[in-house]
């Protein structure tokens, strides 16, 4: 390992919910290093705002009609240059859908193996390790043998049925059945011990499992993951369990990277008096990350696992009612009460928290931790607007269908769009309406992910089959999945390196100049006519800013 | 080998199309032995009868709310015990969906293996055997190098792009397009080298891809798979030369066997001079079957291969235009005609010759051979009039969706029907609008099959790549797959022990009598409640045709 970069002079404290960061300068002062571009009460403001631009008529025709237009350019591009895409796609040696590099961009970790590959691996544990302890319940300590007497069941009678947690009928629009399914037969005992990893056996089960499925992605060799895990917040603690649950099992891979999804759930918290108020759970989220930034040998594991983490995802059933924040909201140590806070609340003290951090973190050398919440999978379009201000990239948008400023303004953007129409369709919206393929046709920049292949895919290969469904239903051609495929690595946190190893030394540009059809198979036709579309678009609105502003100055000069 | 069986004392002989056969009876005078139930003319007359009956209002009235009853029957069904059916599942130890046996029971063999994997072969064979001479063009012998360098192009470059065998927007209600698809690179010469069995090479590569298909299916352990191969009847030695091609390369398996497929292509022969009239073609795909069942020792190969073989279909695209039969068709010795005939008539004449050459095989204690036609994937409703009156299964069958009337017929007699809806959606329905999930409902016999995987699949497990789109997007339960997984074993060829083994021991029985829930995964309820729609409707139909004989007797009566 190499040696911890030393303790900076750094110090920090939480005011009002966010952290401030000061730093001495030249003349022995103490002064403020780095501060988010908005107070709370700013960001509450401007959610105002934007909510009632996003709902005024005249807007909503506008970037209706812009919308349909680019959908209506591409599909006319299309018509006229499919040949001579698959042409341009021919020619580039060796290259096909197939040995183009796929990021997962939207899996949840404890869901990464199918449900076939759970069941074997049950099984064979319960066959070579029956005396292993693995749970303490009512004051006893219990081996898997007694764990599974306990249920009635033995390693022969054990199906994917009895398993019970592949999504079915009855978890459409029920957003808590689809979350139970993660308890294996039902039981959460059973989800405690294989996959959790902050249990009585430190997670080996699990850790085991996720070797075995990094294992199956290091020979697939050009499919990638982003794993979601967990942080809760309820103690101080938990980072440091993580970091140790991932070094100590040496659970790495060249294919995956980590992301942490914080649950929503401090109503839940308080309520069985896990905590008093809000600010309390920022501080166990954030504390460990600035004190590990500002001192890497205060949690060395720790230091080295954030290394591997590339973002920060915030997940919950987003079709709960909640009170739409108002423009001053109590700071979070005043956040006593019961109810949950709002979508937006929760993501601002997130994005606050983590910018000041960030700014931190490259003050240091070190990497930075981007804002990528799961929104507008379901519930108020709040939750869009919010991450339109705050979020590098999300997890669905599929809300963006029924607010055309706010698809609109995605795509002029191209704020990531990682979505799991696969996922959807046990959950929220039948495949066929699904409206990702308007999405990629209008040039959203759309990502294709599994969420969960455990509760959802059949096949070996869930990514594969998440690609397959979505080209055979909606007649994607080999230009669209590999436009698909090369999206997820741009969208994904994988680094720098691995973006020009995959897509192009110049990943970062638009058009052509961003596209080596010889690493990702895009016909540069496809590359340069989005480009195209988009700079249309931006320049449109570039002269609309232009004409508004003179015409303002005109009725300035009248008046 | 076991040794051959003796040479009978049977004669045969063509009269009119339809094999004769006469055996001496015990005075020594040769008499008829099997004769098929009905002459050409009478089935040219039945059909005309029932294609009146179908398109009769009344019946369709009748049948259509019939059909409605059925569907709403089983939508009750699955409201009231889907929670009971799933117990029954959880119940059964061990069998889930993964390991209850499918069988693939509609896959041409030249595109069972996917594009990926014939494309690994290629570019194995092209390094490893460049100097095999495999193709014999223009007066010179070709190796694989050579081939290669005329089309320009090296191993390093191949890819599946350029392989461009795979469906696309362009196959949409283009199946001549489709059948080109057949040809990697569209070179006919590739097609020629790497999936014939009648070559320069013998067949060598084919047999050695369709060994490696085999293993995985071994491997994968519950799937099968029954492979459709033609015999063109375009000369005599072709049922010689496919026969030598499976023993030579010991191409065998236990999870699969060998259906004929007869492309209806006399119009080709015709007009390129191969054959005068449609008798010629009948004489080379027929009397060879006869010889051979008759005297085993005149084609030895052929008699061994032949009892793997379960079945033949007949094919091309239905939705070519043609002359529906009359009554009095001319017979094959007069069909010097240029245009081909139509369906009906090509149908007659393999059911005739199969009638025959069944009963003669039987009375020799031999397997016998099911028609198992293309039918009802487009075109005229004359297929799928004639296939209810000849066939014992078909494949495909959308055109029910069109014909009330015929469609409850198929419910009442059950007749198999083997559909692919990923291949009708690459070709002539769009997924959604696929009739599979009503049929399914409504309680036709229905299993899923993939029908091309080179051209239509993704995954290295395209059958179960074909359940997981139908369970994602008509959101099929647990249930509902393994039900379509036993059908599909009953559907197939596969020997009545293998049956035995993975459905029941007494497969052949309807309802709870005929499932084992231990083997098949499915819920007694379900069976049950099968069984008790479909005695329910024939007792209906019994009663009404007790009623109309009784009321037909009184007008006679009265009048």
């Amino acid at each position: 390992m190499p040696p911890l970069p030393p303790k900076s002079q750094h110090t920090f404290e939480m005011i009002d919910g966010v952290m401030h960061v000061y730093h001495p300068n030249a003349q022995g002062e103490v002064e403020l290093a780095h501060k988010p571009p908005g107070t709370a009460t700013d960001f509450f403001y401007d959610l105002h705002a934007l909510l009632k631009v996003q709902s005024y008529g005249p807007s909503k025709t506008f970037c209706h009609k812009r919308l349909l237009l680019t959908e209506q350019k591409f599909n006319l591009h299309v018509m006229l240059n499919a040949d001579r895409e698959f042409l341009e796609q021919k020619k580039a040696p060796h290259r096909d859908f197939y040995n183009v590099r796929k990021v997962d961009t939207h899996v949840h970790h404890s869901a990464c193996m199918n449900q076939k590959h759970l069941l074997r691996f049950i099984k064979s544990k319960l066959k070579r390790e029956p005396h292993e302890l693995v749970v303490y319940r009512d004051g006893k300590f219990l081996n898997l043998r007694e764990v599974f007497e306990s249920i009635g069941m033995t390693a022969y009678e054990l199906n994917v049925d009895t398993l019970d947690m592949h999504a079915d009928k009855n978890t459409f629009h029920r957003f808590d059945r689809f979350n139970l399914k993660y308890n294996p037969m039902g039981q959460s005992r059973l989800r405690e011990i294989f996959i959790k990893q902050d249990n009585l056996i430190r997670g080996r089960f699990l850790a085991e499992l996720t070797k075995q499925v990094c294992s199956d992605l290091e020979a697939n060799k050009y499919t990638m993951a982003e794993y979601r895990i967990s942080i809760y917040g309820r103690k101080p603690g938990e980072w440091d369990n993580l970091a140790a649950w991932v070094l100590n099992n040496n659970v790495f891979s060249e294919n995956i990277v980590w992301m942490i999804q914080i649950p929503r759930l401090y109503n839940i918290y308080h309520s069985n008096g896990t905590m008093k108020n809000f600010q309390q759970m920022l501080d166990n989220i954030f504390k460990p990350l600035f004190e590990v930034t500002v001192d890497p040998s205060s949690h060395p594991k720790l230091h080295t696992f954030l290394q591997m983490v590339i973002g920060v995802d915030m997940v919950d059933d987003e079709s709960k009612p909640e009170r739409r924040p108002s423009k001053h909201m109590r700071v979070p140590v005043d956040w006593d009460v019961s109810h949950n806070p709002a979508y937006a609340y929760y993501a601002y003290y997130v994005y606050a928290n983590l910018y000041t951090l960030n700014a931190l973190r490259v003050s240091k050398g070190l990497n930075t931790i981007a804002f990528r919440p799961h929104a507008g999978e379901a519930g108020d379009i709040d939750h869009l607007c919010t991450t339109f201000m705050l979020a590098k990239n999300i997890a669905h948008g599929l809300n963006l269908r029924k607010s055309p400023c706010l698809q609109y303004l995605y795509y002029l953007t191209q704020i990531p769009l990682d979505m799991s129409p696969l996922s959807n369709n046990s959950l929220f919206i039948d495949y066929h309406k699904n409206p990702f393929p308007v999405f990629f046709a209008r040039g959203l920049r759309v990502s294709l992910s599994t969420d969960d292949p455990l509760m959802i895919h059949m096949t070996k290969e869930p990514l594969v089959e998440e690609y397959s469904v979505a080209a055979q239903v909606w007649k994607l051609s080999a230009a669209d999945l590999c436009e698909i495929a090369k999206t997820s690595v741009l969208n994904s946190g994988f680094p720098r390196a691995s973006k020009k190893h995959w897509v192009s030394d110049q990943y970062w540009l638009n058009g052509t100049r961003g596209n080596d059809i010889q690493k990702t198979n895009v016909p540069d036709l496809r590359a340069h006519f989005r480009e195209d579309v988009l700079e249309c678009e931006k320049e449109l609105v570039r002269r609309g800013v232009v004409q508004a502003r003179q015409k303002g100055r005109e009725l300035k000069i009248r008046g």
